[in-house]
């Protein structure tokens, strides 16, 4: 069975192409996903909750003047003059605090926090930057046109002065509109393909629970260093390995396609597991986690160059990218969709020899907007 | 007339597209720009000749395959495995360094340093950053896919293992793709307006003499960060005396269209200069510099956010962008290009109170590789 999300994006827009901004759920979760991510994680600087509200509503006007390629009414800083919509969605999450923020309920809003707007555990190997994570609010820009998901944040931004403020942004980049089949990831492998599809998808991210929740789904962010380096001088048997799949083809080893289901019983000559104990494909697969599921809508990032110093022999130093994988899952919640899989990909992956979560944040992204309404209308003018 | 590049581009290749890496001059100056670049300069840790003749040999070979969409022989990362060739173009350049380093001639090839290849002075409000700045060999990848681009000088990286290693590295993003016309830079400004176009671009551009750079041309880089929070806080009437041109249009002060050629005597009411002093379009054009040209091909940037104190009132400070231009100019001599224009511009452009140059490189662009030949040939074989 194909992933939900490549499957989608073979069929992926045109430029011209524009994804509805109003619906039951917010775009940019389970539409397909576009060539470019520009997203900002901010800060809460509003003393009153309907400096909020009038936040989110002012964001809901310009969300849908932006996804249809027009300019935002006050001042747009143009640089998106004449581009066509090129695919751009805009979703929206609240971060845990904007519910509770050092102990302060700032917006009355503490005691419809639900609880699987989680505070994730410190996981093996977590070396977080406060700087670059968590947030009151977030956006997920994402298009077919760099400056236009850019614009697009941009607009939001400047539109929140005085309410918001900047915390961190990242953008990233995927080749799903490019070629046919799952994307690959900067390490070579294909990235993707257990994404449940359909039904299962949607089961898998839609909140069905009532509250003011249903209809949304929560978003874990980590951004994911690889050691691109020292990756790539591995042998690519090891690389294989380390997966569970096949580099080329993407099947599961000792399979010959990439959509064949992995046979995780199967051992060598020398009664080995032809997918290792530590392989990732078989820690992270749903059959080996409950069912535990999670859309993933990643995309790939490249943030310039810094000092490294290898892991491994011949422990090279010098400049290397500072790049990986700006990893975005979706799901109905976190307590059974990522942390159980994390829990044991952080303490026994291979992979974890090559990464490095360096930034972590978890979202609420309410339902989606209907003609009307207004970002999270749900949760200010629920009972 | 309208600007070289950017006519060019209202046919850009397709993903599909190939760009021919053989050829007199080296693809990337002249060709029509992409959406995406990724920039890398190295050092070269290389301490004999025959090293970094080896070395052009085999990032020749690699270019070939990797503009033809095709992965490098030895052991490719496989990151674009399945991707459209994407337009990629790679254009080489040779720094200072590789003539000579430390008061070093490493190579035997001191002599062959051309006077062109200069060491651009200080300029006023530079603020210059010693690492990301210069290098001894640049690489400039471009491609209409932001991975095809970073695959492509990560290939040429590790085939440099030992000879070179990475000091900076730069990405970006443009438009011309996506519009027809002049992209706009994110000052919202359509960016390109002035460049020279075919036989006045042909001889802006290319290095006629006699010698191993006939063919090529010089390079000059420049990253510009640019206060976009500052700028967005300005009246578009007071931007556009900024540029001297229409923000909507492009048209020149007291012109109608784009490509109008400006009045700079034209005077208001008041008797003042209806394209101010100050500003930029006044300042750069050619018009106004006994001739002077440049082509222009630069990308925006956008690397994240970090902290900045505003300029100006009301002295926001905050994380913000940190965004803006990634300038890059061909010509056939810096000593008559780029640098009388931005001797001036960096006294006088009213411009210069919402950028800071952080970086800056200049590069000798030897002539295209004929089949059978390598990048630099006729440097390194020349009498």
């Amino acid at each position: 069975m194909a992933g939900g999300l490549a499957t989608a994006a073979i069929a992926a827009p045109v430029a011209a192409q524009t994804v509805p901004f109003h619906g039951a759920h917010q775009a940019g979760i389970t539409t397909p996903m576009q060539d470019q991510l520009y997203f900002a994680s901010f800060d809460l600087v509003a003393t009153k909750r309907e400096d909020v509200v009038a936040l989110l509503k002012s964001w809901t006007d310009a969300s849908a003047r932006l996804t249809a390629g027009q300019p935002v009414q006050a001042g747009d800083s143009g640089e998106a003059d004449g581009l066509p919509p090129s695919g751009l969605t805009l979703t929206f999450g609240f971060g845990p605090e904007l519910f509770v923020q050092n102990g302060q309920d700032r917006y009355g809003l503490a005691a419809k926090r639900p609880a699987a707007l989680v505070d994730l555990p410190r996981y093996p190997g977590d070396q977080l930057v406060p700087g670059i994570s968590g947030g009151a609010l977030c956006v997920q820009a994402c298009a077919n046109d760099a400056q236009v998901a850019f614009h697009a944040v941009r607009q939001l931004a400047r539109l929140g002065y005085g309410a918001v403020q900047l915390k961190w942004v990242q953008s990233g980049f995927a080749t799903a509109r490019q070629s046919p089949g799952t994307p690959r990831n900067l390490m070579g492998f294909k990235d993707g393909t257990m994404n449940p599809a359909g039904a299962a998808m949607d089961k898998a991210v839609w909140v069905t629970q009532p509250g003011w929740m249903q209809g949304g789904s929560y978003m874990v962010a980590r951004r994911i260093r690889i050691a691109l380096e020292h990756w790539d001088r591995m042998q690519v048997a090891f690389q294989e390995k380390t997966f569970g799949r096949e580099k080329a083809s993407g099947a599961p080893l000792g399979g010959r396609h990439e959509f064949d289901t992995p046979d995780f019983n199967a051992t060598d000559a020398n009664g080995d597991y032809v997918i290792p104990e530590t392989a990732h494909a078989r820690l992270a697969a749903a059959a080996n986690n409950d069912g535990a599921q999670i859309l993933r809508r990643s995309y790939s990032y490249n943030d310039g160059a810094n000092f490294t110093a290898e892991r491994w022999p011949p422990w090279h130093q010098g400049i290397e990218y500072d790049a990986g994988l700006f990893f975005q899952a979706y799901q109905q919640d976190p307590r059974t969709g990522f942390m159980p899989i994390f829990d044991k990909l952080s303490k026994m992956d291979a992979l974890n020899q090559f990464t490095t979560h360096v930034s972590s944040a978890v979202f609420a992204c309410p339902p989606g907007v209907r003609p009307g309404g207004y970002i999270g209308r749900e949760l200010f003018e629920a009972a």
